[in-house]
């Protein structure tokens, strides 16, 4: 198994590397035009907390339901949110903005997540989106999603966004810290 | 509160603003290189219309259902589509492609959704893809998503598309008009 | 009706033309940066293969249930999934990676699909993820989504993924032949 797994790696290398661009180019990365860190929280709405739930399970797999996430690991669980942005970690702090979207849960054997979802910012001072993509492997103390658009002040941008769980309370609630590296600005 | 707030648009402010790129950009903005506008519209499955129907409810909160939209503001809603897209505003229109994906709505207190859907056209004359995403704050008269991409005609496009709901009879219809600028084409 | 298609068409064209990019730059495409052909495989939850499949229903039409596609043409259901990645088209090659994320069906009339998923690497010779979106018109040999961003290896990526059903069996199995050409690296 060792052996296939080698080759497999291998042929993959191989097959990245027949382009002229090497995996040396982490080494050329630009700097971020622009930069943001914030935080989201996500309270799941769990059938008794109508009041404070900022997302809830609006799809599940055949052994789920709507109040309580699947075993093992979530798998198949969609859940919608609109979940508050705040600048520091406290969940009390004055929103800036609203993260809005779905992200489901869709590996077995751990937890992994995927998401599609938009920064909101309406405020005198900053009004636009920030639109994300990309596999959540929760897991791991940091990962990357795409930004893969913006609008109004962030107009057409692209970038990297790296989330970290700062926070996570079971089924209750987690709270991500987005660390929003911006590389194509308008 | 309010000196809250302040103080949090300020840092915000502060953030955005510690790079190089200033709000004076939206002076820069370029013109776009493609230019379509175009409606689509959605009729909603409600049980009884499955002939006329275009989209349909397929996943919902715990309190919901897939015939009714949930109370309150449609929050956790998730509707497939595939809508006709016409040249004008007529649903009566031949159409010139399919709006094809999904929305949910993801507020309780307002109205407001999130969008991942597709412009398919496969006539003799156009061919490709138009691939959306992004936050829809239903209750401003325009609101700005991301094309994410496109393909065929449109590869490998870039732009904003700034939706008008230009018909909303309750549950049973919209219309929205999609006025897609494309900034980057090849 | 064939006059009004006609008119629609042109109209559609003139829309199109009215910028300076015609359609001779099919003739200006460029060439990737870096190309990779891979395979996934899609095992679907039918109630009695918990241990072997890859994905599940977890949202459907109000006619639909979650262990059985819909009738007609699957149309509303949305399926989430974690299936492997191979180099060759055997479902027993030694996974390389992952597709996560989900596709569903919205066209009553025929089968068409929309995806939103990421490729996953995390091998020691390859690492990030290259994230996904569009329409899949699947009674199609061939079909293009977009490659909307990617992360680690595949930092800030754009491109085309070019989509061939590589093997059907109804309702149990099926591989996609995926050819991603990437035409924006960094």
């Amino acid at each position: 198994m060792a052996a296939t797994e080698l080759i497999s790696a291998l042929l993959l290398l191989l097959l990245i590397c027949s382009s002229d661009i090497s995996s040396s180019e982490k080494t050329r990365r630009p700097e971020p035009c622009k930069r943001l860190v914030l935080y989201f929280h996500d309270i799941l709405y769990n059938g008794k907390n109508a009041q404070n739930a900022t997302s809830a399970i609006v799809g599940s797999p055949a052994w789920g339901n709507k109040t309580t996430l699947a075993v093992p690991n979530r798998f198949g669980d969609v859940v919608v949110f609109d979940d508050p942005i705040t600048l520091d970690n406290s969940f009390r702090s004055t929103p800036v903005g609203r993260a809005q979207g779905f992200y489901l849960y869709d590996k077995k054997e751990i937890f992994t997540a995927w998401f599609g979802f938009s920064f909101v910012f309406n405020s005198t001072r900053v009004k636009g989106t920030i639109n994300f993509a990309g596999a959540d492997d929760i897991m791991k103390t940091t990962r990357d999603l795409s930004v893969v658009g913006g609008t109004g002040d962030f107009f057409m941008t692209r970038g990297i966004a790296t989330l970290m769980t700062d926070a996570f309370e079971e089924d209750r609630y987690f709270r991500l810290r987005v660390d929003v590296k911006l590389y194509e600005c308008y």
